[in-house]
């Protein structure tokens, strides 16, 4: 049985996780996988301080050339986080032939083109099946278990901090500022939580599935987000009375040759599988066209459900190596048809809405909002008009009221055309608020 | 690219599928997996009908040997079902070095042993993501997505037909025969729906997960099964007041060296994941030592999702042919460990009970019943008393009423003493009802 040589670069929560599987497991992964696995090398910049897994001193090493131009090193496992120095070493790591696992989806999502580009040239293989939903084996689903099925959509909840929010905002009634404190104290969201809340998380990930599922490469830069920072609670209530519950939701759907591509706050129908995804869990759907439709659910983040990730990565990384195989097993990588998907302008998103109108609780309001959707031909499928005074926007003795209409499939161009019309025509009193739904029309 | 020659033996439901998809789809699993399939050969015993799918005259045949003894043919699928033939076929298929894809569950459980003994000695491989759970997949998920963790517990429903029955009982109230008759009528229940109904077919599916998850044969014939005919509506109901779903459970649980796997209709917590799983949907849940709760959901049967999976494998086999590699790159078989699975004894289940006992609506009853539970040292956790006249039961002017009772983890061994000895102490008019429950204590 062949020795594969593993090193770790970036020794905090997920390195210190696959460091701890690879030890304690090496027996354990030998048995099922026919290759024996040696973490040789770990690798960060202060070794001064205590670690939940504390690794032999004659595996740190001090700098990263002593990882890099050790010739027994097979696979480099990149924890690192962040974009320069992870993109840098692996460059380099790709020159010196040595195959690469990483959890890093911010740098995928940003640089996987040039970084896939130059693995093909060396035929060097990069796992990253823990940067999407961490423990659930979703990028292994996607390239080999549905390799028979077209995907005609894919989308979940792929980020915990969110998830945990929206849930005890659901379930406890807490508006967005209460409940992001409060998991901020249980550990479950960090100290500075922007690119969780604004959704950028989720869209590194979608752009990462998304590559896989439609075929080719996704530009970042231009995927539509949305975060949660300003879901009122008062829309997950009303939202509730029509049966929905409101999760984070990212999106990715193909018409024809482009591909639909979003972060934003979606109501779900409450029965839905992924509305019964709570908390800190994350669950991916999958529409192939021979398999239908299949879900994966599981832990998106922590220490040991990503390192279970990253070890299976490398378990498949060293058995082709012990093969003498190189990347021609690798089903599909980020640029799978060297092509680049087309994304689907945001004017021309394709879907149902909820909007919330904020409204003078006057007779006719809702004659005159009915007749501006219906000039711009959508339909609607269900009102709530409340007697519920809004005391919050209450300025003079004008009652504020709100008054919320959930469209059929519709076009975000003439919804959006439709609510600049009201509000230009001061039916309205605040921001209009709009969640996108999806749900399939009755 | 090298092109590799595959024949399909069986040309029924999945038969279609596989044929379908293999010829619609060339292109696109050549684009995905760099290897191209081709369909060479269909068999099957009579040709004089029509098919969903039309394969062309050219390549069906009407001898089994036609394609055994065809040396061009690198990958034989099994989708015929039954035993006897099929287990034939494959010794057969082995001996002359042709490699294995099958959908057939029993076979594999209960000839699976020889089968795999036979493979490895001569290097072949056998793939068979398609007999648990259709198109989801869980194999490959079991042998290299969670290769990293040691399985402490597999469960999850894994036949479509029993889950469409309860499905319909719980949510329409309708008794187990009436759901069975519309079953029927809607296709989702064979004629003869035995294997189904009474937990072979779920024990089929538990036994090969066992095998994986847990590394060693299981012996099919010692497996515990309970089936849903004798389900009664009035439990459903009662489970519901504690907030429980009934479902037809496949449990797999490690305890240090024993396995205890069985299949039983089960009650689980409206709000676990598993509870949302509905119709003819299957699931199955996975808890690895690193990866925590995992959940796979999706089609558990149909032509396209099952052949879904049947590809899946015929590409892994073709890309390790073309690779020149053989099943070394195989993680695990049925026998991985080459050890026999030793089987917890039903005695020493160690779970929590759903206990209905039929008793006269007299004073005192439910203090002689909690005093025979404490004798066993069994703790209740919670308790139905009813006004609710059973009529059915009525046979004298003795009102007769359900007593259920709910208890903390508990043996078996206890539970069957305590309830023989009420029913020996005449406090009980029918055959007290015991439903196992999945749910931790609280
Ligand atoms: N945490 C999760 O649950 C999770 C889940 C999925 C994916 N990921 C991804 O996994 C990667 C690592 O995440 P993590 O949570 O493990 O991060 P972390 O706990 O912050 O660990 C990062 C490690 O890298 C070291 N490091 C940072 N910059 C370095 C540099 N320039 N040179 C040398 N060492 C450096 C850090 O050292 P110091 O301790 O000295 O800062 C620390 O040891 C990220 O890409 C993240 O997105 C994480
Ligand atoms: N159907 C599903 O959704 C599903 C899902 C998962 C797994 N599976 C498994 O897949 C296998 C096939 O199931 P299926 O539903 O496709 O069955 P099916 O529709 O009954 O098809 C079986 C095919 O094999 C032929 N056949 C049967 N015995 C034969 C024999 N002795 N010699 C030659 N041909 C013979 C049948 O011919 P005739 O038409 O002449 O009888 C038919 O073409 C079974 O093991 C089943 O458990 C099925």
């Amino acid at each position: 049985m062949k020795t594969i040589n593993v090193a770790i670069v970036g020794y905090g929560v997920v390195g210190n996780g696959v460091a701890k599987i690879l030890e304690e497991k090496r027996e354990l992964i030998r048995k099922k996988s026919n290759v024996d696995i040696n973490l040789k090398k770990v690798f960060t910049r202060n070794w001064n301080k205590k670690f939940p897994y504390e690794i032999d001193k004659s595996k740190r090493v001090n700098s990263i050339d002593d990882i890099l131009n050790d010739e027994d090193i097979d696979i480099i496992v990149e924890v690192v986080g962040g974009i320069e120095f992870p993109y840098k070493l692996m460059m380099e790591a790709i020159n010196k032939n040595k195959n690469i696992v990483t959890a890093n989806k911010a740098l995928l999502a940003e640089k996987g083109k040039e970084i896939f580009k130059e693995a093909e040239k060396k035929n060097i293989r990069i796992g990253f099946e823990a940067a999407v939903a961490g423990g659930i084996p979703i990028i292994k689903a996607l390239r080999e278990g549905l390799i028979a099925n077209n995907i005609n959509k894919i989308y979940g909840i792929l980020n915990g901090t969110t998830n945990y929010i929206l849930t005890s905002m659901y379930k406890e009634g807490k508006d967005f500022k209460t409940a992001l404190s409060e998991a901020q104290k249980e550990g479950y969201a960090e100290a500075d939580p922007t690119l969780d809340i604004n959704g950028t998380d989720a869209a590194h990930k979608i752009a990462i599935l998304s590559s896989l599922a439609f075929g080719g490469y996704v530009d970042f830069s231009k995927i539509y987000k949305e975060g949660i920072e300003n879901i009122d609670i008062l829309d997950i209530e009303l939202g509730k009375e029509l049966g929905y519950i409101l999760k984070l939701l990212a999106i990715g759907k193909a018409h024809g040759e482009e591909v639909e591509i979003r972060v934003n706050p979606t109501f779900l129908p409450a029965n839905h599988p992924l509305s019964k995804v709570d908390g800190v869990f994350n669950a991916v759907m999958v529409e192939g066209d021979s398999v239908g439709e299949t879900m994966f659910y599981g832990k998106g983040a922590g220490s040991l459900p990503t390192a279970s990730a990253v070890v299976s990565d490398i378990v498949d990384i060293a058995k082709s190596i012990s093969l003498n195989i190189g990347r021609e097993i690798e089903i599909t990588s980020l640029n799978w048809q060297h092509k680049d998907l087309n994304l689907t302008k945001v004017k021309d998103f394709f879907t149902r809405y909820y909007v919330r109108f904020t409204v003078p609780d006057i007779t006719g309001i809702l004659a005159k909002v009915a007749t501006i959707f219906a000039k711009y031909n959508i339909s609607i499928a269900a009102v709530i008009q409340k007697e519920k005074v809004l005391q919050k926007y209450q300025k003079n003795d004008e009652k504020i009221v709100p008054l919320v209409i959930l469209t059929h499939t519709a076009s975000e161009n003439s919804i959006q055309k439709a609510i600049k019309e009201i509000e230009e025509n001061n039916l309205t009193r605040e921001k209009t608020v709009l969640i996108r739904v999806e749900d399939e029309d009755r």
